[in-house]
């Protein structure tokens, strides 16, 4: 199992939900980029279980630094980030192997492994292995900011409640902040959804969307180092992730060439278009607007009937664990991390015109 | 610019549209692998143009095989898959350079590569390019055929004309076999709609699902590696494509846990559910269902509006070319081959544990 | 800067010389490979300074698995090997940069890294590296034995004492345990050259020979990832090779074919030859034999003349430090543990058919 | 199996010796990279057998450019290289596969693709496949001129006439250029000493050494993409390679620490040494200099006494075929070809500071 994104930056994940520590491997970050250490640590604190709508697992998620940085700055080798695990409660697990959560990956997982992976908490495959993530897209920020490119998400929508402004910073107010949508209004709708939602013990669907502003026009590649095709490969990994869009994404279906075509025009002395943020894998100067949609989480409070290994027939389940009524909230900075890391990526390996 | 899908079974695209050759050079086929040369003919005739609703242009698309075969069976070296081009028009390209054209990558494409690409048709950029896909993927039916694994697409949506049923065989009827809807009654609807579209100068988005049936419950792996992020790479990777969904989709927005989970049981003895193919980027025993959504062809016969880079005025272009008013139909075959491609090379990855 | 061995195993370095840790993360070992942990402590001992010959810098080398582990069997997942630095003593350091040491990579590594890289004890580019080369190595042993594959290697020669035996159990004596020679009487001349020259405040180059057996008659692959390339590959990267050697090595260029071709013959049964233990790129069934020629350490007590970056003149060094006198004896393990990953890596890809 | 070298500048070798064609996918050239097809011919032509002290077969070798080169320039796209094979005379290997030849693959290439591989010629591991390589190289030319980087081979050694002069322009004497030995002397005796070994229907061993000249001090990097290592990898893989060395090599072992350090000091305002051209995979300002040693051709005129598989027992073969009596003056541009190829992927590679 590879668990490695990238290829000129290249982000290895490692660890297990309930295991000894989580992190990742950050490979290819030029020499001399500034390590800002502060500036990780509030990623880290960002992506954190904690506000009122998410898990209550609580870990203080300090992360070492232990290779590949000296005196503040990378020095181009491998720089480890590596978080050690101290809340999890693996007795929350004691139903597994037996009785498979229905919507989880326990069951493929466990025969993927021949019964050799580690259940608990989903394991390597648990959303807990984002923190690597978030680690170390923190580090990409520096090469981002070189170019001037902003990459920002937010929550768009939950269960029918949908927002049609793009992701801004958020404002101040607790529904904004706690369900991370930039729209004040809907927020506070969203909240209410949520909450009672987890009242009941259920959970619901989201949807995530990302804006990436300041591609250089042409930036990319064709095929399949492309924007679209890269973007889609590392967000359709994030934890629940069940659609990726590109501009209008599947409404582009209903539509005809001659209003969807956006020509192209001179904006400050420079080519752009109103349309796609990319088209054929490769940047046309238009923010890049990309939709991702979340699946409600597949731990609810609720009982739940499913099949018991041991017996061969179906029975009852309690998950107790402590789990988040809604992923999009917590999956804001973790779309970002993954959208920074690509294009990241993609960044450096323009610099030798591959 | 790397145009190389797979990592255990690899294909690299290479050609232009308007240069002498394209094709693709297939590594990875294990020894002894049939090779089936009718199919491979039957195969690049399905994707070729010809039919009343796709481009005009004639390419008898004979693929020669230069290296890596023996006796009728693969050796285990690379395969070379070489079509000549012979059809190609490039005075319909004349406008280029100074005219890109709206929707189309002319203009990224060329700061991309500083001037230096092949601009005509689309260059590598083009969908021309999709006959080495499709190619290299025929050679991978055998080892789909020994795992029993099925992979089969249809246009399952043009403009707002949607059928509900799942990919299948074709009827025989004209409409069934031009739009390559598996919907009778509906693909004469979207015949309908797709004439009167062309006749009007314009073109029409449409989508098209894709099901892969066999898939053992557990197959594929976590992360960067599994089957949602793989396949969404792909399938980006597609000429046009906007978005991509898995199972229900972007409607997973909107469902409650308590509903949308899908708990597991037993079928023939075989754990299994009704809901979703893949969950962690593992098969979970159930069809997966994909869609794959795809914009209106960017060249319409319309005239339009779009900038002349030698002017930096807008001014009226008009694109000759031979082009089709929709991509569902012709895309059918590129997205088998595409998903075929990813599985293969997931199946021999299986197999060494990883 | 990449510091990853392998395609199917894959071990990747981190860590520096005199930073917090140094190991490696490894990635690919199969699903249900038992963790032999003694085994893995044992080899670190063996690599670990402290005989008499070798350096006196004291690492407890305590080995921590923090992933990929689960109830003493390997999960499929990466598996972070993480070793602290304890005692490095920077201060022996305070030369760099202005004094880079005459055959050190200090001042290429400088200019390589725009100044960034950490000099102190050769940082990234340290032989301490190995120890997380070593480590994962011994995870590889259970892959090894499962395929009765054996890898031994021996010190064959320490300046122009030479022995022509082969790689063997090392005897109990002292001078066989030192200088890691398994030809006991040439042994002691060894060690007793070793410490006149350590007396002397010099270093000595030397050889170590590496013998692999059982692998089985068409093991391997042409070209780019045969045997030889890739154990070549390898080996070269260990600090201070200087030459690779198959078979006969530089003495096949004085041979005629009609004496170097060795015929096939039948042995139990199973076709084999006395010759090359591997052509091609491939296994022939014979002892496949290496040598691998290490110069001598670099760092030496004696006062050396050598730039002074800072005033542009030649001026002299005394390199404190803690150092070997000779790297044969500690490249044994090292180089044993270079060949596991390597062919383990191969035996992975071999399952594939590839 | 993989036949590809390099990772940035990737070269893909296909084809079989007695197949209908060879050549290389070779991706990674940056766009605008004049494409000399004069000069891709001269080097074809140097590596074509016909020489009085080579294989008599004749191959015109044209090789067309098929893709990614658009008006003389390199498009950025993967650009293919087919040479199609006209003088293979299958029948000289009709001995196959019952009696695989001593000292050739053939043995082990059969049961390494359990049968499948094409055995006419050594099938894919032939020699022809250099081709190739060489056609491959010579595009990379142009990158290496542009750093002012000089790659140059020659032949040091055949039998026991070894020269100690280093690789030069050659002189115009018959001797010189059909041995290519820069040393005009020596190259007498070695071209009597080829025609005597000839004549008397054997073969014998040879060496090869090359100097890299340019090479920026700092150059390269630590471990597994370090010169040294990746050098060591690709020249391996040339046919009928047993051993290279780096700098002085074997000769190494014996040399004292206090005599082979090689103080750095000032050239011309920059710091260099006399030593080493490489450390720690990095250059260090001097000529590198690399000794390639190549057995003697397994294919002799003598008979031969192997095993026949069809009885299991001894019994003579005489290969016909049409062979070289030395491997080294047809390696010479083969080598070059291939340190080319090594040290233009770390160029391009270096370009993005990994």
């Amino acid at each position: 199992m590879s668990m490695r994104l990238g290829e000129s930056i290249r982000t290895t994940l490692f660890g297990e939900s309930h295991g000894p520590a989580v992190g990742a491997l950050l490979e290819g970050i030029p020499v001399g980029t500034p390590i800002d250490e502060d500036y990780l640590k509030s990623e880290l604190e960002r992506r954190r279980p904690g506000s009122g709508i998410s898990s209550l697992r609580k870990e203080c998620d300090a992360c070492e630094i232990l290779s590949g940085v000296h005196q503040g700055k990378a020095t181009g080798g491998p720089i480890l980030l590596l978080i050690r695990n101290s809340d999890s409660r693996s007795s929350d697990y004691s139903f597994l192997p037996d009785q498979p959560r229905p919507g989880h990956a326990d069951l493929p997982a466990m025969l993927n492994s021949d019964g050799f992976a580690d259940p608990r908490g989903g394991g390597a495959n648990s959303a807990r292995l984002t923190v690597g993530l978030v680690a170390s897209a923190s580090l990409c920020q520096a090469l981002l900011d070189e170019q001037n490119i902003s990459i920002i998400a937010h929550v768009a929508a939950i269960g029918k409640i949908v927002s049609d402004k793009g992701p801004s910073i958020l404002e101040d107010d607790e529904a904004s902040q706690r369900v991370r949508c930039s729209d004040q209004k809907v927020a506070k709708e969203m909240l209410e959804l949520v909450l009672e939602t987890r009242k009941s013990g259920d959970s619901i669907g989201s949807r995530v969307d990302i804006e990436i502003k300041g591609l250089a026009l042409g930036f990319g590649a064709g095929w399949y180092r492309g924007l679209e095709p890269l973007l889609a490969h590392a967000l359709m990994a994030i934890p629940g992730a069940r659609a990726v869009e590109f501009g209008v994404g599947t409404k582009t279906a209903e539509a005809y060439g001659s209003e969807y075509n956006s020509p192209w025009y001179l904006k400050g002395g420079e080519p752009t278009t109103d349309g796609d943020g990319a088209l054929g894998g490769m940047a046309t100067g238009a923010p890049l607007i990309i939709r991702l949609t979340l699946k409600p989480p597949s731990s609810i409070a609720k009982e739940q009937i499913t099949l018991n290994l041991s017996t061969g027939e179906q029975s009852s389940l309690n998950v107790k664990g402590r789990h988040d009524p809604v992923l999009g909230p917590r999956a804001v900075p973790i779309a970002e991390a993954t959208v920074k890391l690509v294009i990241s990526d993609m960044l450096q390996r323009c610099k030798k015109d591959e």
